[in-house]
C-alpha cells in the first residue's frame, strides 16, 4: 500500500504543505520514523522531532506555527491526534480484509455459515453450528456443536469454542483463547478421590466484547458464564463456570475470576488480580494490579488494593506506616531504655 | 433431545405428579427454568421457586409436602439431587457422544489406534504413536512420536503432547493445554549469554486425572514430570519440570509449581499460588490462594497461607496486627509524649 | 536407537573398563536407572550410587578411584558432567530430526520458504511470508501474512506468528505461544463503552531467543515489540504491547510485563511477577518471584523482591519485622501498664 501526500490530505481533508508527491508506505512514531513513513505531532512533548524526523509526511494541526524548515511534507488538518487514529483504522480494515474460503477446512454439513466470510484452512465448524455474515474464521479455530455466532465478528487462529457457546456480534478473540471449556467441579468421595461434576451449561458472549490471547473462559454447571456487552479481556485471564462480567468492565492480563462471582458494569480490574468465588463486585469498581478480593464488594465506584485488599487509602496508609516499622521498632526499644532508666534514677 | 416426564419417571424409578406427556428439551436451575426445562429442588433455600418455576418438570424429594398447588408436572424420587446429578452425567454423555474418523486428519502409518475412537479433522497421530480404545481425539490435537495413550481418554481440540508423554486411562484434557514443552533449563555463559539445557525426559501421567485449559506441563530434564492418580488441574497451571504432584492432589487455576518440587497426595492448592523448586509439600496439606510457598512442609495436614506463607493461624493473627498497625503507632507516639512529660515534671 | 559401551567410548574419546558389548538405549539418573540406560556420575554425592546402579552404562571421570567392583561397563573420561551434556544434546537432535513437507498443509503461492526445513501437518504460511533455511514448523503452527523467519528456528505444534511478526535466527517458540496478538488498547467513551485503539506495530524477535509454551507477546501499538537477542522466557508470560525485553534476559513462568516497559540486558525476573507499564528496569536486575515492580529500577544489579518491590535486603528486614509485629504489640501494652503503675506511685 503506499499514498502520496496528495492522497492523504484528500483523505483527511486537509492541506498539504511541500512535495505533494511525497510517497509513504508505512505509519511510524514521528521519533522512530524512517524515509516512507507517515507520522503525526500531536503531543507538543515531541516538538523537537518534527524538525529532526525522517519520515516523508507529517500530519499536523492546522494551528502549529514552525520555528524552523522541515524536511517533511505536512498535512495540516484540524485535529492530528485524531486524523492519525482515523488513518490507522483504515491501515488496519485493509491489513485485515481477508475473505474467501480456503482448503482444507472442514464446514460440517448440518453448520450454517452467513454471507461475506473468511474462513482459513484447517478452520473445523461443526454440527448445527451457526457463523453470521462478515465474520473472519482464522486458520485452526474450532468451532463445536450448536455454537452460535453473530455477524462481523473474528477469531483469530487457534480460537476453540466448545459446544453450545453463544457469541454476539462484533466480537473479537485472539488467537488459542478457550471459550466453553469445562468448570472445574469435583465431588470429594470417602477415599480421598474425586468425582467430576459434569458441566452441562454454556458461555454466553454478548456484543462488542474483545478477548485476548490464551484467555480461558469455562462453560456453566447449568445456567451460562456470561460475559457482557462492550467487556475487554487481556491475555491469560480465567474466567471460571458461572461467572458473570458486567458490560463494558476492563479485565488486564493474568486476572483470574472464581466460580459464581458476579462483577458489576464499567469495573476496571487490574493485571494479575485473584477474585475469590460466590461475591459481587460493585458497578464502577476499580481494583489494583496483583490485588486479591476476598469478599463482596458493594459500595459503587471505589478503588480497593492489597492481598487481602482494602479501600485504595486505607491500603496506601498501611504502606506508609510498614515501611516505618524498623523505625518504629527502635522506638519501642528507645522507651523501653527510658523507662527503666526512669525507674532506676527513681529508685536510686 | 425430548424426554416426557413419564420417561424420566421411567428413567429414575420415580412417580410422576401432573401430567405424564410434559416434555423437556433441556435442564436448568429452578429460579432460571423456562418453559420446556427440567429442574430440581434439593436445597430449602429454593423452596419458594417451586409455586413460581416456568420448569415443565420438577424433580422432587417423596417427603415433600407441597404447601400450594403447582404449575409443573412433579416426579418424586428418594434423593432429587442425586437423581438431577445421573441426569447431567447423562445428558452430557449424549452431548460428547463423538465417534469416527473424520477426514482430513493425519495418522501416521506407524501408528495404533484402538477401537471405537474418535479422530477429529486436523487431529494429528505421529510415528509409532499408541491410543487405546474409546478414546475421543478431537481436531487440531498434536500426539508427537511415541506417545502413549491409554484408554477412554477425551483430548479437546487444540491439546499437544510432545514426543514420548505417557497418558493413563480415563484422563481428560481441555483445549490448548500442552504437555511434555521443554523445561526451563539454560546455563549461564562467561560472555552473559545462556546455552540450552537439553530436556531428553518426559511427562507422565497417570489415570483418572483432569487437566484444564491453557495449562502446561513441561517434561523432565532427565527422567518424567509426574502427574499421579486422580490429580485434577484447572486452567492456566504450569509445572515444571521434574515436578510429581502426589495422587488426588487438586491445583486450582493459574498456580505455578517449580522445578523438582513433589507435592504430596489429596493437597489442595488455590489458584494463583507460587511453589519454589525443589522442595516438598506434605501430604494433605491445603494452600490458600495466592500464597507463595517458599521452603519445604513437613508436618501433614496443615493449613497455610501468605507470601511468603506461613500457618494459616499465624497468617490469620498477622493479619489483625497489620490492621491495628496505624494504632501501635499512635499509642508509641502517646508513649513518648507521656515519658516526656513525665520526666519535665520530674525535673521540674 | 542403541548403542554399545565401545561406541560410546569412540564417541566421547574415552575408555571402556568393562563389557564393550554392553547396549544401551536411554539416558537416566544414576539413582533411577533401569538396566539398559547410560548413565553418569559427576557429584560425589551420588557416589553411592555408582555401586547400586542398575544403569548398564556410566560415565565416570578418569580419576576417580573405585572402593568396590560395580556391576556396569565404564566409560572413563576426563569430564564426565560435559561429556553426558554432549550426549544429551545428540540424543535430542536426533530426537527432533524431523524433516520435509508433511501434506496436507497450506503454503501460500507467495510465501517463500528455505532449504531443508520441516512442515508439518496442518501448519499455514500465509502470503508473503518468509521462512529460512533448515526452520522445523510444526503441526498446526499459523504464520501469517508478510512474516519473516529466519534460519534453523524450530516453532512447536500450534504456534501462532500474526501479521508482519520478525523472527531471528536460532528462534524456538513452544507449543501455543501466540506471538503478534492486538496490544490491549482502548479509549474510554462518554457512555462508559471503550472504542478499540488499532494495533498496526508488529513483534520482533532477535536470534537465539527461546519462548515456552502458552505465551503472548502483543505486537504494538505503533512500532515494534522487540525481543532482544538471547532473551530466555518461560510459559505462560505476558509481554504487552511496545514493551522491550532486554538481551540475555530470563523471566520466569507466569510473569506480566506491561505497556511500553523496558527491561535491561541480562536482568533476571522470577515467576509471577508484576511489572507496570512505561518504566525501565537496570541491567543486571535481579526480581524475586511474587514480586510487583511499580516503578523504575535505575540501579544496574540489585536485587529486589516484594509487592510492592523494596531492595531485597529492605525486604528481608521488613519481613523480619513483620514476624516480630504481634511480640512489638505486647512490649507496647507493656510500656503502657508500666508508664501507668510508675504515674500512680509517683501520685500517691
Amino acid at each position: 500500500m503506499q499514498f502520496t501526500a496528495h492522497q492523504i490530505g484528500v483523505l483527511l481533508n486537509g492541506t498539504v504543505e511541500g512535495n505533494p508527491d511525497a510517497t509513504v508506505s508505512k505509519l511510524a512514531k514521528i521519533e522512530e520514523a524512517e524515509e516512507g513513513s507517515l507520522s503525526f505531532l500531536a503531543n507538543p512533548k515531541y516538538e523537537a522531532f518534527l524538525y529532526t524526523t525522517n519520515a516523508s509526511v507529517v500530519i499536523l494541526n492546522n494551528e502549529f506555527q514552525l520555528d524552523h524548515p522541515v524536511k517533511a511534507t505536512l498535512v495540516r488538518v484540524k485535529d492530528a491526534y485524531s486524523s492519525f487514529s482515523v488513518l490507522l483504522e483504515k491501515y488496519n480494515t485493509i491489513k485485515l480484509d481477508k475473505s474467501g474460503i480456503e482448503q482444507p477446512c472442514f464446514i460440517h454439513p448440518s453448520a450454517t455459515v452467513g454471507k461475506d466470510v473468511y474462513i482459513g484452512a484447517f478452520a473445523y465448524i461443526g454440527p448445527n453450528a451457526v457463523i453470521g455474515d462478515n465474520c473472519k474464521i482464522y486458520p485452526h479455530t474450532y468451532i463445536s456443536d450448536n455454537v452460535k455466532v453473530g455477524d462481523n465478528c473474528t477469531f483469530f487462529a487457534g480460537v476453540k469454542l466448545y459446544f453450545d457457546t453463544v457469541i454476539g456480534n462484533r466480537v473479537i478473540i485472539h488467537s488459542n483463547s478457550v471459550i466453553g471449556s469445562d468448570g472445574f467441579g469435583f465431588a470429594p468421595q470417602a477415599d480421598g478421590s474425586y468425582n467430576k461434576i459434569s458441566q452441562i451449561g454454556n458461555v454466553l458472549v454478548e456484543d462488542d466484547v474483545e478477548i485476548g490471547a490464551n484467555t480461558c473462559i469455562d462453560r456453566a454447571t447449568i445456567g451460562s458464564t456470561i460475559i457482557r456487552k462492550g467487556v475487554k479481556l487481556d491475555n491469560l485471564i480465567q474466567i471460571a463456570h458461572n461467572a458473570e462480567i458486567g458490560a463494558n468492565t476492563v479485565i488486564a492480563s493474568q486476572t483470574g475470576v472464581s466460580g459464581s462471582t458476579k462483577i458489576g458494569e464499567n469495573v476496571i480490574v487490574g493485571g494479575q488480580v485473584g477474585i475469590v468465588g460466590h461475591i459481587s463486585i460493585a458497578k464502577g469498581t476499580q481494583i489494583q494490579a496483583k490485588s486479591g478480593i476476598n469478599r463482596s464488594i458493594e459500595e459503587e465506584g471505589k478503588k480497593w488494593a492489597g492481598a487481602p485488599a482494602t479501600t485504595y487509602n486505607n491500603h496506601m496508609r498501611a504502606q506508609v506506616v510498614l515501611q516505618r516499622l524498623p523505625e518504629l521498632e527502635r522506638k519501642i526499644e528507645e522507651l523501653e531504655r527510658k523507662l527503666k532508666e526512669n525507674n532506676k534514677s527513681e529508685n536510686s
